[in-house]
C-alpha cells in the first residue's frame, strides 16, 4: 500500500539489524486518518469474506483493527495480558513470547465473546515471528470458530512469521511487506496488491 | 447520550456496589459503530476548542480516543504502561493508582510527542476516582503544554473523579452519567447536553 510504504520511509526509524520503531503514527501516536485508510484496505482485501469478528492482541493492535471493524461493521475483540480479566470469566487463554522483549505474556479472550458460530480476521500492528499472531489462533481453534484471514499492517518478511502462516494456507495481507533493512534503509517486496 | 445509555441499560452488568461491567462493547469486545458515534459526540461538545492532540492511557481508553482523533482528524497519543517504552525515549511519567486492581502502575509518554504548543482533550473510558486522568494531567503540564478538556465515556459521578476536576474547572464531559447504582440497575444524572 503506497501511502503506507511512503509514511514507513517518511516517519519510520531503522534501530539496528532489524527493527523498525513506527511510534509516530502506527503505535504510541497513532495517525487516525491513516488508520481509517487502512482499515479500509483490510475490508477491500477481505471483501466478500464472511467475516463475523474482528480479533486482535492489546495495545499496539487495537487502532488498526478497530478502523477495520468500522469499514466491516462488525465487532472487535482484543486480547487482555496481565490478568486484567479475571478466572471466573471463563476464559481462553494462549502463552505468547516475545523475542523484542524476552518474556511469556499470557493472552486472553473471554468465551461469550468468540464462539463455534464466528468467522474471524486477525488484525495486528506487526507480523515478525508471529508469536502473537500464533496465540490468536490458538484461540481460535479452543473456541472452534473459523479463521478467514491475517491482516498484519507491517510485516518483516525475512522473519518467519509469513512463513509459519503460509505453510498453514491462511489468507494473509500485509498493507507493507519488508523484504530487508539495507544501510538503515527500508527495502520494501513489491505490492501486487496496489491498486491501479 | 442517550444512544449510549440505552446500550449500557441493555448490556451493560453491575457487579457489587459499584462496579459496572461494559466488556461487550467498550473494553473487550468493542463496538465500532458504537465508537464512531461517541467520537462524533465529543467532537460535538468540544467543537470550537483549539485541539492539536488527543491523549489517553493504553488500553482500554485507545477505542474512545481513536474515534474521537477520527473526528477530530488529530493524532491520537496513548500513554503507555509496562515498561514497554525504554528510558532512551526521553520519556515524561507518571504514577497512577488503581482502586480495582490495587497496584500502582507507572504510566509514560515520549516527549517528542507532547509540546508546551499542544492543546489536549484527554479521553477515556471510564471517569472513577480519576487516577488515570491525574497522571495524563501531570504528564500535560511537564510537557507545558495546554489541557483544554477531558472527555470520558462513562462516569461514576458519585466517585470522586467528576469532582476533582470540577475543583479545578476542566471542561468536562462524560457521555453517560452515573449517578448511582440501585438494586443492580443503573441510575443515570440527567443529560444536559442531548441533542433535541
Amino acid at each position: 500500500m503506497k501511502l503506507l510504504e511512503d509514511r514507513i520511509r517518511q516517519d519510520g526509524q531503522v534501530l539496528g539489524a532489524d527493527v523498525l520503531k513506527v511510534d509516530s503514527f502506527l503505535n504510541h501516536q497513532v495517525d487516525p486518518d491513516l488508520m481509517t485508510a487502512l482499515g479500509e484496505e483490510f475490508y477491500r482485501r477481505f471483501q466478500g469474506v464472511p467475516i463475523t469478528k474482528i480479533l486482535t492482541v492489546e495495545s499496539s493492535g487495537i487502532a488498526p483493527a478497530l478502523a477495520t471493524g468500522m469499514a466491516f461493521h462488525k465487532p472487535v475483540v482484543f486480547a487482555r495480558k496481565h490478568k486484567s480479566l479475571t478466572l471466573k470469566d471463563h476464559l481462553y487463554t494462549a502463552e505468547v513470547y516475545s523475542f523484542t522483549k524476552k518474556t511469556a505474556n499470557t493472552i486472553a479472550i473471554a468465551e461469550k465473546f468468540l464462539t463455534a458460530a464466528d468467522h474471524v480476521l486477525v488484525i495486528d500492528d506487526f507480523l515478525a515471528n508471529g508469536q502473537a499472531v500464533e496465540g490468536l489462533l490458538d484461540i481460535i481453534q479452543q473456541a472452534g470458530a473459523t479463521l478467514e484471514g491475517v491482516g498484519v499492517v507491517i510485516e518483516k518478511r525475512f522473519q518467519k512469521g509469513r512463513k509459519l502462516l503460509d505453510d498453514r494456507h491462511i489468507h494473509t495481507e500485509a498493507l507493507a511487506s519488508i523484504a530487508a533493512f539495507e544501510n538503515g534503509q527500508v527495502v520494501f517486496s513489491p505490492d501486487e496488491k496496489e491498486q491501479a
